[in-house]
């Protein structure tokens, strides 16, 4: 995944501080700048017990300096509130904006804001392009250490797996639906139900649901041991 | 986009439940839930000062009933304390998952655990497959109204509501599964099968494959029915 750079600007919160450090080391992030944070908020958030190494080696710098060796800034804005000199990347499009813009191998910042104002014009001279968090008309405004999570999360994304896995499933072979089919066949039978359709019909509404079903090799013993006792009764 | 239902299950802090409607209500999630809140959280995080709509209109229930009317149930898991008797979603296949399982128009729930240890076993039979945020190994848990924020992000990030689906597929209810568990505890009872098992693991495992099954509405009409006939005699 990429290695990106978080840099929180003037950011008054230790909640807040702590949260974003959270986060980022959930999804693999660990290069936290904060620039003029408050003062206070600052120190608390790093003795904080349980604050992670990562705020630990958090450094404080000013803002050129935070992105001095980096190929790439992106400014969070909520993209609002002024005429926009910059490109505006919609989070869900970051990482093709990424292959497109970044350099392999290339730093990358990504700067977010107070939680009151978020981030101003003079930071925004820093930036490439503005990143969005497409958010509700009503409700714009994220909570920071929200903001961060879902941020970190999009550029951990395009690495992290999609496949769905399914443990155990062992499926069951034809004969074993067979014997299903022609258990609930004799089932049927004996409590009168569906009595006026033809065997053909009720076989195959049987099989195709019992097909449907994904049922796992298990399933089908269970099934088939049930019906085998009902049916001996 | 896909309208899910958010169910906090005997989530302890009131800061975490106002976080959690904050972030549902960026991207567009109203529906919440809390199953066994920690009484003075709840009416703390209600009350709140700038506590929203969503929040003032959120519903206490059981699981049961918080899940009676959905059609897919996803747990949130870490996936890494216990075998795994059900599929395990990624979070960034959510998508992809949802077009095969999820109606159109169809109800989904998705449920998160206590802060300290997520959800519980017993939570999970009520699951049709884990939803699982990957995080890295080394900092895997999250922060509850983080973890919300990135799921309710991932929901929106598609724009779900265009993904059509097989659209002769419509999932029975909650409801509805509940009265094939009971349906069939008492069909096994009468033929003696399983008849050593307490109440509690029958109605549990039955509870599982029926989930598992992916049965259509018309397939669990015809089991009910079925069911109640050869109960009847």
């Amino acid at each position: 995944m990429t290695q990106a750079r978080v840099v929180l600007v003037r950011v008054r919160n230790p909640l807040n501080i702590g949260a974003a450090a959270r986060a980022m080391a959930n999804f693999g992030l660990s290069d936290l700048v904060a620039v003029e944070p408050y003062g206070p908020s600052w120190r608390a958030a790093r003795s904080a017990v349980g604050a992670q190494d990562l705020l630990r080696n958090a450094r404080l710098s000013t803002l050129p300096k935070a992105v001095a060796d980096c190929h790439l800034v992106l400014g969070t804005s909520s993209a609002s509130r002024r005429e926009l000199q910059q490109p505006l990347i919609p989070l869900p499009g970051l990482t093709e904006f990424l292959k497109e813009r970044l350099p392999s191998g290339g730093r990358l910042a990504v700067l977010f804001g107070s939680e009151k104002i978020g981030l101003r014009n003079e930071d925004f001279q820093y930036c490439h392009a503005l990143l969005n968090i497409p958010t509700q008309e009503r409700t714009p405004s994220m909570n920071l250490g929200q903001a961060v999570a879902v941020a970190a999360y999009e550029l951990a994304r395009a690495g992290l797996g999609k496949a769905v896995r399914d443990p155990g499933y062992a499926a069951p072979e034809g004969a074993q639906i067979e014997g299903l089919v022609s258990g609930s066949m004799e089932a049927l039978r004996r409590v009168g139900y569906w009595r006026h359709m033809p065997d053909s019909v009720r076989a195959e509404k049987l099989r195709r649901a019992f097909l449907r079903w994904k049922l796992t090799k298990g399933d089908a013993s269970l099934v088939g041991a049930y019906l085998k006792r009902a049916n001996s009764r």
